[in-house]
């Protein structure tokens, strides 16, 4: 399965989207799929489906169809969602408490070990079973518990000096609720950006468009 | 500035970010930029940003730069910003809750007037100054106050016969925090998802790649 191309971020982007598709088909107790029907209900072309999977070395026999629960798990160690990484939450305001309340983080191949927040009146309350720990103690913790990975839900201007501490911490990965541009300060950290505020722009621009009578997606897939 | 030819999506997903750079330019006090500075500010090409202006007319003068009070200016209409398109908020969970607290809506071209909730222990009690209203009165809501979008934040099993209802009541645009595929029942309504497990999936798979020492991009942008 491993091989040396780079593969496309538009592949990776796309790799959650088959495996939400595929958990969807095995829950409907679907067992073999074609790449046509595959692609009708995922609004792909079956040629696109086919040539994303070659970058892994395929999964399926010509004419045959995919087996669903092979597909679904193969996505599954692509994706490396058995590994488990020890991920923080730092910032427990709303949108943590939303994160850590739903089981999000196992989903996706994390295992949350901490909450941190700055604010006294939060720490030592508990957010989905974990205490709420000082922030001031996030770089111990990262140290000793090996942690790979923190999901920023804090406000911008707190972002820069977090991250700061969080690399020296060892910390390889972000996930990122701020708009602080993370890679351009550490070209080493691996970073994905939830950006919210031009999320609902696209929207905005959708509906302008579509006020104005222009030839527009009606999502941006 | 309005052109027939349509724009494409991978062009309308950088107009925010656009927007986003700009601002904080425009907050720095930078008065000019060229394509140059802001392509390295970006990590995009000069090329490929004056290709992406050029579909709206482009806003600059070969050799001169960009003003940036202007550019700024001239993306947020093109965007759409100043059209105060009415939401109301399906969902005052800790999701809903995070969005409604932080102008999220203001700052990307809408105007928030009503949030709903299927809780009786929520409904009544206020949200970011707005009572929270009995999601079973939404399509009188909707179609009173001609409301254009809904952001939805509720759990994926009441999606469906949300959407129903709120297409029903005139809504033109959806922006989905679910992993209901509206976009597919709905060809004719604007979806924007943000789908959080699968962006946590892609940073496991950024996480796992590395690991494995395969040659991989450090975001996928």
């Amino acid at each position: 399965m491993a091989r040396n191309q780079r593969v496309s971020p538009a592949v990776i982007r796309r790799l959650p989207r088959y495996y939400r598709y595929l958990s969807a088909l095995l829950a409907d107790g679907c067992v073999r799929i074609s790449s046509k029907d595959l692609a009708e209900q995922m609004r792909l072309t079956a040629s696109q489906i086919r040539q994303d999977f070659n970058c892994f070395g395929g999964f399926g026999q010509q004419g045959y169809g995919y087996n669903v629960e092979i597909l679904h798990s193969e996505i599954g160690k692509i994706l490396g969602l058995e590994q488990d990484h020890p991920i923080v939450l730092i910032g427990a305001g709303n949108l943590g408490r939303a994160f850590a309340s739903h089981m999000l983080f196992a989903a996706a191949g994390f295992r949350l070990v901490g909450v941190f927040d700055r604010d006294q009146a939060r720490i030592g309350s508990k957010l989905a079973g974990y205490p709420i720990s000082d922030i001031e103690n996030v770089e111990d913790f990262c140290l000793t518990h090996r942690v790979a990975a923190a999901a920023l839900c804090v406000p911008d201007e707190a972002a820069p000096a977090l991250v700061s501490r969080l690399h020296r911490a060892g910390v390889k990965a972000i996930w990122n609720l701020t708009t602080y541009d993370i890679a351009a300060d550490y070209p080493d950290l691996l970073v994905e950006n939830v950006h919210l505020t031009d999320s609902l722009m696209s929207l905005c621009y959708l509906l302008k468009a579509r006020n104005n009578g222009e030839d527009t997606p009606n999502e941006l897939g």
